[in-house]
């Protein structure tokens, strides 16, 4: 400890990577593209599916765990699906090892070659539609509205902590509806619950929108996406929630009995978050001190650390703590008491720093002379000497000031890097010195969609939700256009 | 529904089934051994889970999350472990298919072989000490006290819903000391937990003790379980233990400075429970009538159900109900009020027994008239008709009540179907005809161990804990012993 980050102004992949590693988020383990969370990131990661757990069963709906491992089979039966995901995942072809013949190691056992071989789950729509094939008869079985927590496997090649890693965690919920306008309510719905979700605990504004047809989930009718803008400049699309059409129950031949009496194949949505979101938390707030956490997702929402020389003094402290302790705790505020004497203030107060503590307190015999407490705040690095005496009302309400003040930040760099251009030179402009999201016409067609990300990077990152009809020309076609849509490089 | 379950006297093994398929709690998935939780099954699991989390972090441990698949050669490196794990386990040896020539399918792509096969974790002692590894240097690093929630897979040839199932969700404690004597008070400290929680909230009562060495977990120094006896007679291992020595700081040369400087290998522990105490709670307190509940883990505490002719009726007792439920909710009770109209009353009522809900109330005209309910209790299926003033206090007071008799009713039976013998001709004859934990001396070798359970299949299931010392023969060797040990016929 004690040595700097790397700032973003030097090496923003580099301040990312060290940050993720040095506050204790994550790091890579022995294994290719496979991360260890280790406890603090993972404090974090339990608040983000406390609450998002919370907000799913409001809104009606249960969880429930379906297999790991999926027949290669499955896959096949959704054409797009099939393309989208079987082909870079873990694949499990034998279920036992044996001794090698030298008997010093252990080898894959020829005689245990599986007749089918089975996938790790990149996504489960596969093995959840096969189910819901035996759950589902008539429309008095609808809707079904399950969620699962769990962790999925995608080979990717190029992976970083939390943004882009083999096997992440998430959670997919996959509902079932006797009609189309249902799932695209539930569709809809569910990306709401993820942009309150965003804006209101992670502090992290978000654009609602849709997608391209290009940048659609594989076996989607219509996929919204919450996008949100890193310190960076780059998009980072946050949470996605598709409208299935039929696809999946006419790949498993799920049909139910409708209230006219007519068999007819059922509607579907699937939507999901992930530790990703890890990533743009940490992205969205953090300096080049460490990580800055909005209030309402701090594992430790309040240190506090004394200020000592002798044993007495300490023990004067401790005293006066233990009664801001308790205040703070009655109040639902989490609060770590570091008095440990391995280092010293100076150390702590940069390691807190580090971990992105919203609030420190600092009390030392001056303080308990004269009944006060110096506060300070992670997001603006600001101090302040504050009346010992209702300092938990006042830390309460600075919690809330921070989380706004965190969102209000984020919101002014997001809404100053949302740039409208009107032809193709000033778009390159603007990706090269500013980047951030720039708003331009688009043709509609998939062509000049590649042609731009083949000659910029840039992505459509969404047609923006409720987007104003504007009548214009597309940058590289110059055929007509209805609207504007957002591009960005992303990550 | 409506059909009865078959009888725990006719075929205890299809009741079983029977009932945690149609209680809702899981199923069969298409792929073999692997079940699908559905989700009341699951509500319950997230009951278990909540709890033992806040007991995990009340005596000091957090949790993170570590890689599913673990290299091959990982599980070589401790001598027990490999031949007690690896080698029944799911192997990913590729990581991409491709179109197959004909284009009508997919395939393994050769040319996607990994180097070293990846083993999908059966348990993962391996892959957190490669990590520890990493983290502890120095007796300041520890102790380590780490918890993971997670899937595990191992290839079981005969599987049960929740009892045996190829893969299946657990939590692994896995945690570093500086100290032998500090790894063991943690290992028994964490079966105090097991054992609190399944007495206090699956009220099932449980024997503590310590395993013999053939029903070691393979690379413990000693593995300490608690025992719980189903209603069939047989024992059922719910959650163990493990000290684990220096076995797995040594195999991945884990080390740390002591305070008295010198390099030293780290002490170690690991303890687990999984979604087979689903099983154990099911087998211990459920009836011919379905599933029975206790309480404090009951998804659904209490159930309304309306009993009404006309639809004014029904409007008359639901603004009454809501009283009622506002009352239980403000409680913390959680209810819930089926005023539904696909099914009459009957079918709700044997619904609700079917599912275990712990108390029934029904509302009726009649009962508006006089001010009444009526209340049934799913654990004694008796009734009464109570004053409507006040039920939320007779509810809350009826649930303890009902938490409290099944735990009674449990251990009464388990501590009637613990039988002393003294010679091997009771022993099988208790086994045969009474069944339920058999107490009987042991010389304490592994071949008398052995020939009891070829003879008989009756395990040793542990050396109790605080077990009294009584000088003894072994029944089958005729040597000298010096305790009683407990054997049953298991799970």
């Amino acid at each position: 400890m004690g040595k700097k980050l790397v700032k973003r102004s030097e090496d923003y992949s580099k301040w990312y990577n060290e940050l993720v590693v040095r506050a204790g988020l994550a790091e890579n383990s022995g294994i290719r593209g496979m991360m260890v969370i280790k406890p603090y990131g993972y404090a974090i990661w339990e608040k983000m599916q406390a609450q998002l757990d919370k907000m799913f069963k409001e809104t009606g709906h249960e969880n429930a765990y379906f297999p790991l491992l999926i027949p290669k089979s499955y896959f096949s039966k959704e054409a797009k699906h099939v393309e989208g995901f079987a082909k870079e995942a873990a694949i499990v072809t034998h279920y036992r090892l044996r001794t090698t013949a030298d008997k010093k190691g252990i080898e894959v056992d020829p005689n245990a070659k599986l007749e089918e071989e089975l996938i790790i789950r990149p996504t489960s729509e596969t093995i959840i539609w096969d189910t819901y094939k035996r759950w589902i008869q008539s429309y008095r079985d609808l809707p079904i509205l399950v969620n699962q927590w769990a962790n999925v496997m995608r080979w990717e090649m190029r992976t970083r902590l939390f943004l882009r890693t083999a096997e992440f965690l998430w959670q997919e919920g996959h509902t079932a509806h006797e009609t189309k306008a249902e799932a695209v309510a539930e569709a809809k719905q569910m990306l709401g619950v993820y942009a309150d979700f965003a804006e209101e605990f992670m502090a992290m504004p978000v654009v609602k929108g849709v997608k391209s047809e290009t940048e659609r989930f594989a076996g989607a009718e219509d996929t919204y996406t919450i996008e949100a803008l890193m310190q960076d400049g780059k998009a980072l699309q946050s949470g996605t929630s598709h409208f299935l059409g039929q696809n999946f129950a006419k790949a498993f031949d799920v049909k139910f009995l409708s209230r006219q009496g007519k068999l007819e194949h059922v509607w579907a949505t699937s939507w999901g978050v992930s530790t990703r979101l890890m990533g743009a938390l940490i992205m969205t707030h953090s300096d080049d001190n460490g990580l800055v956490l909005p209030p309402k997702l701090a594992p430790i929402q309040v240190v506090i650390i004394p200020i000592y020389r002798k044993d007495e003094q300490l023990a004067a402290i401790s005293e006066k703590v233990d009664e801001i302790v308790k205040a703070l705790k009655a109040k639902g505020i989490s609060v770590k008491y570091d008095d440990s004497d391995n280092y010293k203030p100076g150390w702590k107060f940069n390691e807190y720093e580090l971990k992105g503590v919203p609030v420190r307190l600092a009390v030392g015999p001056r303080d308990l002379e004269n009944n006060t407490v110096e506060v300070a705040r992670r997001d603006t690095l600001s101090k302040e000497v504050v009346p010992m005496d209702g300092v938990d009302l006042y830390i309460e309400d600075l919690l809330n000031k921070i989380q706004e003040n965190l969102f209000q930040k984020a919101k002014d760099y997001r809404d100053k890097h949302i740039t409208k251009v009107d032809n193709f030179e000033d778009f390159k402009k603007v990706l090269d010195e500013k980047s951030g999201f720039v708003s331009a016409h688009w043709d509609g067609t998939a062509e000049t969609e590649e042609k731009i990300k083949d000659l910029t990077k840039a992505t459509i990152r969404c047609v923006p939700l409720n987007n104003p009809l504007e009548e214009g020309v597309d940058m590289i076609s110059g055929k007509a256009s209805k609207q504007r849509v957002l591009f960005a490089k992303a990550y």
